[in-house]
């Protein structure tokens, strides 16, 4: 059955397995001291010049998620996160393990706002209550939607106004900047943020998530964290060489077009069915709203998340593209899809 | 230059890429629910029978380190280690930073005893000192020796008299286990512990270590542990044909085997040129003792790892060989040893 | 000015005073194992008869939730709480610092019902999420409120049946069990929670609360929980007497009997004025809505904490009596009140 | 039976008792903003001048240890202590429980020197381990030596020059600062240390420490630290009052030296009778090395710590005066010893 659960289903892209496997005998030093770690980073300080950054490859997101915030924060300090933040509801509690309260703010899209960030900062205001210091922002956000570049200035004009770090979770960012509403660069995203990652295992890498420290103060030390939170690789090589391919000839843009490309023709055979989305996402997760018989069918022909009940009658549930999506894949869920509805 | 630093210098052996190569575009559940991952976890049974455990696959050897204690241990309770314990000296304090002590003892030659559990308990009385409730041993050492099985045998008795968990880390078990000197097997492991992990990226693999757990209390809700603390791999197959790969057709073994092969070839040459050792070790490891001199003209040549000064004229260096050893590296340092000494 | 800030103004009743101060040069052993300490534990037993518990007086409240929520959890799970729960609100992430995440539920009165419990446990079921594996409820609540013995029966039953553990933070729990509205005892939260704490801080002691453990699997090594976070008194008689005094002669329920007798004169009073309230309370916790303007009257001949605006014309205020509360005092904030309505 | 245990077997002086009973009634601000912390803040200043320094009022011992620390150290750093430290091992674990690893250096005396924290400096040198960032010392030190001036002056030098935070733990301060052996004022320890404390319980408070926090870094948001770990109380004029007894009038001083006498007369008669001494110490604890039968006999009368065997016929005690160590106490030790010598 042709899964759209995840876009992690697959393993790499092949030029990157071509790319390990031609490197594969050659003797690398460990812990990501190593030339193809350097290369790619080189090709990520590319990306986001003027700024300047320190980069490190951290095998999964989870990991990187909790190393960084657990690196800048003091003890008392708490993350401010949308509820339907990756790091407040599936991380296991990982922030928490750290020592650290995620501040999680209801929001309508996924996205956080000025507004909820003023409004966590106005309901912590002494010793008695943990301290807002840093944002939490996905983009692409959980529930697909995505930040306009002036909507993550307004961001980062609040956070730096109010001495937050800016932290986004970049596993979908992909997706976000190769999306048609997409008005960011990774460069917009290194002047605007103290810290975010590049995800690797959403985007064809077979695992790793590049972190991009901008943020002076954040810097220092960083290594030691990896360490200590057991996610610096021995074989550190292999994180390096996947990014050396994702940024050379646009690699990772390419598939994260694809992935998108792939989405939007589902969004459109689904809305031209008549069905309407959840939240309204150009990126690679959908949230359509099926009747539950709809879904039924859909079942007997395709693996997918099923987020839940929004009314009597009706399921949403998740597609997830990626760049292995095969067109072939799409045209029977669209062929199927239009003989149910 | 040859490097002899340590046994991840290399990728993985031709065949476990092959495998990873050839299901690379197969569609798998995530998180290690996959196929591969069973099928893995159904070899790895095998190997312990007639004992039972829940076997889980884990990026790195830090991280397993990590979630095995802070798994298994109540806050106040701690774990006692060798003082050249890997998790004592190079791993960042991971253990302290998930709340526990590591209680390290003196030993002579990085392995623990009864006599030295003993004294750790001795010493630990009351509540106003932590608990020592888990005993953790490296097979093979950090210094190259290993346990025989009576002295196994001996250290699963106390710990079990004294209500302790009994942890090997094995993140070079396959060395241990193809040693000269051996007379255990995983079998033999799984009846005398309570946990221990089979080392993958030390022995061939990309990356990967095999946790086993056989004490009935360790296993529940091991998952969460794993997820909460990053360890849970999306592409959680990649570690699952991995091991398969290693446990099919004694792959893991036979890489073992080599780089045991290769370590003594060189022991053999720097003995029969009188130098000493600072451990007897019949694993991939060693840790011989040359003069200034020849350490000098040894990295004309080779990289390795400098362990110190032994006395004024006399270094101790670590040489370390794997499944990716060639016969010509260990030809040329024999050269260049003969030569020099 | 007199305060109605809080019911911890004052020091403690004369008659615990009178005790510390006739004990004070007799030699006693540290740490909680004095002859007082057992006593008061005697005597706790008891008030909880037939029920059976392990005693333990500990310092604080923010360390009494600490420890034992610290003490029950394994690293991923999390506790479930109230919105305004203290542990969620008012003591700086000191449960996210022992590595919990806690589940705030939103509730209409501040307190927990089975139906939240339900919907914490239907939101969190897979390794990705945390484990909610205890619930923590207020008595009196954060907001005046109380459980009645049904409401609790209710509570207890779907902890049981779903293998969760009940928690009462009993700070007030002197006020609640002698408040007009309440048909609990504790004997009956002895045998419907697993853990819970009777108050002397906010009850007339200098400092001290009561932690009763009632479930057996809870009980082990809890002293070294206790003296690990930095709960173990040196001088634990000093908790000990005054739990003593607190449990002879009812001393704790008059003391506690005499703040609610306080806030019902300043409750009808001020209803008699035709204010309302933001929430029900029996308790010696009183939240009236006031007009600016009268708060504003207020302000000049009392302190009191300031909850906030609840509409452009009204502020919602806290007002607290103690067991210190003098007629006086209750007789005078009247008079103003009465001259400003 | 008369006990030489400890020096917290008592409670308070009188005239801290007498002044805690003069404020009861009072009304206070609640967690140390009132104004007998206030006025003990101020003598402690006067005290450490030309330093100034944050002063905070802290229950127990174990907690001010492990906030000071807690609150200084990034997640990888640690601490370094004499294997003898407090911290090290008799506070189960709660330096660790804050993810902080004890960096344990075997001493001569129980004192920390430049060439041992140069020693822990050195086998500390990337990320695999930990970071030493703080010096913990204690003085009077577990053994009962104490530091001279220009000791504390060679480890301040080392501390600064290499970037470590000096922190001494004065829970025994005042029997150090009045030894005869002392060349120290507080004012000198201000200019050495970063952050010190005061200890009240051992020297005649019912409870209670006070942290001077002298450099400017580790000054931000401490109160945060302390509500974080419990330890902030409510009645916080509790500790603010003893403090201003203790240094009005130079109670604290006089206490000490008493205590400081006491054992000076026990020290001289063991001495006489031929028995010697663990640890050479001037202050209020002797560590004297009796023969068993001694010890037998002594037990008969006296209650102490036994600390160990020394050899097959001789056991180690510890025994400790107080401020409130009786003539009487001790000269019945005498007579008792002087029988049976």
């Amino acid at each position: 059955m042709y899964s759209f659960t995840n876009d992690y289903s697959e393993g790499a892209h092949p030029r990157i397995l071509q790319a390990i496997l031609e490197a594969n005998l050659t003797q690398n030093k460990g812990y990501g001291l190593d030339a193809h770690s350097s290369h790619a980073r080189e090709l990520i300080r590319e990306e986001i010049r003027p700024q300047d950054g320190d980069i490190h490859f951290i095998p999964g997101g989870t990991q990187t998620n909790l190393i960084v915030i657990a690196s800048a924060l003091r003890p008392y300090q708490a993350v401010i996160s949308a509820v339907t933040g990756h790091v407040n509801v599936h991380e296991t509690g990982a922030i928490e393990a750290t020592g650290h309260k995620v501040l999680a703010m209801d929001t309508a899209d996924g996205k956080l706002t000025p507004a909820l960030v003023q409004q966590a900062l106005d309901s912590h205001t002494d010793e008695h209550m943990v301290q807002p210091k840093m944002v939490y922002i996905s983009n692409s956000t959980e529930v697909g939607t995505q930040y306009t570049k002036s909507e993550l200035e307004a961001l980062s004009r609040i956070c730096r106004l109010k001495g937050l770090y800016l932290f986004m979770d970049g596993a979908r960012i992909g997706s976000a900047l190769t999306s048609p509403a997409n008005d960011l660069t990774l460069a917009d995203i290194a002047a605007l943020t103290d810290v975010f990652y590049i995800g690797g295992t959403k985007n064809g890498a077979l695992l790793g998530e590049a972190v991009v420290i901008v943020r002076e103060e954040l810097k220092a030390d960083f290594r030691f964290m990896i360490k200590q939170r057991g996610a610096m690789m021995a074989k550190g090589w292999l994180l390096g060489i996947q990014f050396e391919e994702l940024f050379q000839n646009n690699l990772f843009y390419d598939m994260a077009r694809h992935a998108n490309r792939m989405a939007r023709r589902l969004r459109e055979a689904i809305a031209r069915q008549g069905w309407s989305f959840s939240s309204d996402s150009c990126t690679n997760q959908l949230f359509p709203i099926f009747s539950h018989q709809a879904v039924g069918e859909l079942e007997k022909h395709f693996t997918f998340e099923i987020i839940g009940q929004t009314d009597d009658n009706h399921t949403c549930i998740r597609l997830v593209t990626s760049w292995a999506t095969t067109e072939e894949g799409v045209e029977e869920f669209i062929r199927v899809l239009e003989k149910i509805s």
